[in-house]
């Protein structure tokens, strides 16, 4: 293409300019409370104050639904990914309106759609409780420890956060187990869905342009919070700014990502490598194979199935790119290296004692549970509605202090959320997918397994899923309602098929949560802890954390890569989605672009890239320039990004970014909103 | 279970003699000629001379299908296994009559089943051409050296087998290069089937069950080779023995392994490990899935991909078993050890050179070709047919010593008739095999690679394949006949999509060939004939070569093993099919099992296992006793012997095998066949 765009002509001009920084690595995923501004003013001659990063932490939302978000008006309007809000689309869809197809323009405020199980949280305060939770645990050690330390937690939050109704705290393990911290946020817990794109505009390339780069994907929605009926107010939200990236810009992305594992000592990589991602790849693979064929049966099916079956391939391409890092001598070297040098850095501590080999020990333990703890979990929803509904019953009649983690005080209202609140639910596509977990569950555990036949007795997978899922009636929100405040008497009384198995299933999965606590997550926190302790003192602690779902703070720049010896360019034009378009699915044209194809500015900037350091979880976060304004929502990294989960290469992890160029284009063009296009006070 | 059995009791009876032996590795598939009598001597107190391997190597069969199997009768009649002839009892069936399913008793010679596309094959002698082959390539590199040998290999075929109506020709590389001998077969391309049992019997257990043990399969079935219409005169068949396994008594294993690795240096397991095997893992657990719905449609459906079905999940769990080996340090460990050895002991000899760089260099070059030679060669039954046209009628113009090696006047009968024999076609099969094959060529190359671009045009991969297999007419064995006869100007005529889809696609198939000829096969063969001759420098010549689909010897004995802190025992019995019956599939009993439940003898030895060192291409293999009888059909390994491929665990591995005690007993008693008993010999 040699098309002059907005953003090639803009990039021109700041080339010269921002490029003269000296390059920087721009790796870290920063927690708020210690921006490395010295580094960052070294890399890029400027770096936020305290003000600026005050203000954009309050613009900024978590998703509950594993995404980040920003309020970009003043009447609680959030942006976000279109992929963060499909299940949402989708729950709202029935074979005669399917609103993830044809996408969801609200004209006004009651054609809002409630999103099923969604929240958002703004965080309000971050408080540092390493000491008062390490003090619990001095002295013990496995499962004792891990009780202890819950123990603590579950009052931590409950004290924290009294008021569980708007709400929320959260204990989060930093470094592995070096920092404990609680993490408060104010809590929305209605939100709906204001403006989507066409399903097919948002995923244009569908799974083959996924995780790649040039990139035509509107890949945007927004939804509202409310409070009480009404649209909250959000006096301290970010700037909307609907402008083209320029080349060599400083951006920021602020959000939550979701998990790395960064700090993993070479037995946890070797246990992913040889263990755990050889077995998820296999049986993702084939539950992909089992969906894509039943999806081909009939239109309805087809449309059921699309939002897991996107959700699968998206994770299994995490997957293959994770087995592609681990398996490239050249990306595990450096990993090696950096343990080794971290070892010869804390030789002399004798504090220390041998971490590493405590780590091992962990890892040796956990290959031996391994199996059943990941088999003895089916899948599908109505399974999980009755797992719920069985932990919650026996845990909330413990104390606080004693209940698993998902069932505290401080986490049963979303949990209870996320259970009562209305989705549809597909029983074809809970048959497979518990057939599916079962067969795969007596595949790798064995027919003769004792787990395998408390998981089947002497049916087959096909049989038990089949009966479970036609017999129970948990589908219907008032049934778990009842099961609910009925609490452990009616649970034990239930006829409910999934309910019985689900309770059949519970006291072992308890008792491998037991070993698991004791041979592994109980030492590993304390050699978690001894390895933080060695970094900090090795490297000071201007470090990041591995992610943990909370929020963090990354700097980068507007920057293409190398790719085979050419320069892929920092965007794409909304032009170039008619040029690479083949009429045929998933590269055919959304009827939206198709229809106003005369109305829109071809030249407008569609989809960038950026260096800034993100993960899954980071989807929805706002780009943010260096006045504080949202030129963008990150929603993918390129193809490198992917062995992202173990370490950053600035030269080639890229974020990719949907521009507010083009979802402005989008408002104004293809899927008119003037309310919204008002409200975000532009042009 | 208590039961005494009779092997158990002839096992009291034996063990004690037997196990006096001193314990040996019994690792190696030996050749013919070079069987390591000494050896076996120094393990077992005895070993054969010259005449009885002479006797027991003309009673063996190569099946082209891919299996082994022995005559056992004067009259052409064949012992292999029941999955050995899966196909051909699918292809002989229809909605009315299901072969498979219901398995089949020929009660006269005119109701044995003709098996498409199926030959057997006697080995009548090995001649060394080392010398001849490797004269024609000294000094050449790269494709010449590919080309010279290939043509020397034509020319030394043709000579050594003029009539290719009875005989067949096939120079085999050994040690990777470093010798190259003549094997000349006696042919029979008649081959009918005349005895099998029903599916599940063969199958009971399944997948789950498959390379499991204790096991209960009757794996086994009878084929009869003719010739002008008669049964052939075999005189030198193997006794049938039908009786039970003593533990510890010696075994042999007499057939034809398909292909091991183990002579592979680091950096070709490092290529498995890293790059073929994860994609393989990925693509082929996709399509067990894809199979696995579309087949759970409807009862048409699930006869027609039944034998597909089997053949996938039976290479995944093969390929599974691999990716744990190479995935286990200490089994790693003793390879790379091994490589280490060798060098060591190579350090001195100077003409050597650096064979092991130089596979590393080629290997290194294979990486990158690997992704376009393997995803640009689609999948489905009738795609094959219109390559091997294409092919054939390109090649067939050439001289004989310049044809590719599938079409050389030596390769070309079996070309044809696997090409011509009537088999029968299912278009939803098609359909799916090269619906995925193609949607995996655009995920691995990439949507906007050249070959990409070449294998889908603008057309999506389920658009492609629907218009192709819909609109080929090359189901219809007389048009493929017509194509075959006709030549290359009836394939440049032809307007048969499939025909046109796949003479578009040769060109760059033949230039991948070509770029992996020069940079990977021919650097190679050079690199493996030093290889050989530093392993033969160092351990002298009583070496076994890698497997090469050519007829081996394995010596071994009655054994179980130690599983979990557990002994494994030595055989189970047919009763025990009854008691690990769940009456569900696939662990519900065979209908003529279920209804002959009075007559079997439930103490009869069913299968059984032994330390004999088999692979792939085994499978129906005789188990010959020391008095050169046959007392078994070896249909499987163990669950540890998956990574036999790359190195044999004598303590862990095992061949599994059904008796011929068992047989006996289904030809007796529950799919009686008393004139195959007569035929047999015995009782």
């Amino acid at each position: 293409m040699t098309r002059t765009t907005k953003f090639a002509s803009a990039a021109l001009l700041a080339g010269g300019l921002v490029m003269a920084a000296p390059a920087s690595a721009d790796e870290g995923m920063w927690t708020f409370d210690s921006f490395p501004a010295d580094k960052m003013r070294a890399d890029y001659g400027w770096a936020p104050d305290q003000a600026w990063l005050d203000r954009v932490k309050s613009g900024a939302v978590r998703l509950t639904g594993g995404c980040s978000a920003s309020f970009v008006s003043p009447e609680g309007l959030i942006l976000t990914n279109h992929h963060c809000v499909a299940s949402c689309l989708f729950d709202n869809s029935t074979a005669a309106m399917d609103y993830l197809d044809k996408g969801h323009v609200a004209n006004r405020r009651d054609e809002e759609l409630k999103c099923p199980g969604q929240q958002a949280e703004v965080m309000t305060r971050i408080t540092d409780v390493t000491n008062d939770i390490k003090a619990t645990f001095t002295g013990l050690t496995g499962e004792a420890l891990t009780k202890a330390r819950n123990a603590k937690i579950a009052e931590i939050e409950s004290a924290g956060c009294p008021d569980t109704a708007t709400t929320r705290c959260q204990v989060v393990t930093l470094f592995g187990g070096g920092q404990y911290k609680l993490y408060s946020y104010r809590k929305y817990s209605d939100v709906r869905l204001a403006w989507s794109p066409e399903d097919r505009a948002a995923t244009f390339g569908g799974d083959p342009d996924n995780f790649n780069f040039p990139r035509y994907s509107m890949d945007a929605s927004f939804l509202r919070a409310y409070e009480n009926g009404q649209p909250v107010k959000t006096p301290k939200h970010l700037k909307w700014n609907p402008r083209a990236p320029k080349a060599g810009e400083a951006t920021f992305v602020v959000g939550n990502p979701g998990s790395t594992s960064r700090l993993y000592t070479q037995s946890q990589l070797a246990f992913e490598r040889e263990v755990r991602l050889p077995i998820t790849l296999t049986v993702l693979s084939e539950l992909r194979g089992r969906l894509i064929t039943a999806m081909d049966q009939n239109a309805e099916r087809e449309r059921e199935g699309l939002d897991t079956l996107g959700g699968i391939e998206n994770s299994l391409k995490v997957y293959i790119g994770r087995v592609k890092a681990l398996n490239d001598p050249a990306f595990t070297k450096k990993l090696a290296d950096a343990e080794l040098a971290l070892r010869a850095k804390s030789a002399g501590n004798s504090d220390l004692g041998d971490p590493w080999a405590d780590v091992d020990a962990a890892v040796s333990e956990y290959r031996s549970l391994y199996l059943p703890l990941r088999f003895t979990q089916p899948s599908g929803s109505l399974y999980g509605y009755a797992s719920t509904l069985v932990f919650a019953a026996q845990e909330r009649v413990k104390p606080n202090g004693e209940r698993l983690r998902g069932y505290t005080d401080s986490a049963l209202p979303l949990t209870e959320k996320r259970l009562l609140d209305d989705a549809p639910v597909y029983p074809w596509l809970d048959e497979l997918m518990m057939g599916w977990s079962l067969s795969k569950a007596r595949e790798y555990l064995g027919v003769d397994d004792a787990d395998s036949k408390l998981l089947l007795g002497k049916e087959s997978p096909e049989q038990l899923s089949e009966r479970l899922v036609n017999g129970t009636q948990l589908a219907d929100p008032a049934v778990r309602k009842a099961l609910w405040d009925g609490g452990l008497a009616a649970i034990e009384a239930s006829d409910d098929p999934m309910i019985q198995y689900a309770l059949r299933l519970s006291d072992r999965q308890r008792a491998l949560d037991k070993m698991s606590d004791e041979a592994y997550s109980g030492p590993l926190a304390i050699a978690g802890g001894k390895l933080a302790d060695a970094r900090f003192a090795a490297y000071g602690d201007s470090l990041y954390p591995d992610a943990t779902f909370t929020l963090r703070i990354s700097y980068g720049q507007v920057k293409g890569w190398e790719e085979r010896g050419n320069m892929v360019p920092i965007a794409t034009t909304m032009g170039g989605t008619f040029e690479r378009a083949t009429g045929n699915a998933p590269f055919d044209v959304a009827p939206g672009f198709a229809a106003n194809q005369d109305k829109i500015d071809m030249a407008a900037a569609y989809d960038f890239v950026t260096t800034n350091d993100i993960i899954g979880g980071n989807s929805g976060s706002p780009v943010i320039d260096k006045d504080g304004t949202v030129i963008g929502a990150a929603f993918d990294g390129n193809i490198h990004s992917l062995g992202g989960n173990y370490g950053y290469d600035g030269k080639l992890n890229r974020t990719v970014v949907v521009s507010t160029d083009a979802v402005q284009e989008a408002l104004e063009n293809i899927y008119p909103a003037p309310a919204l296009v008002k409200e975000l006070g532009a042009k």
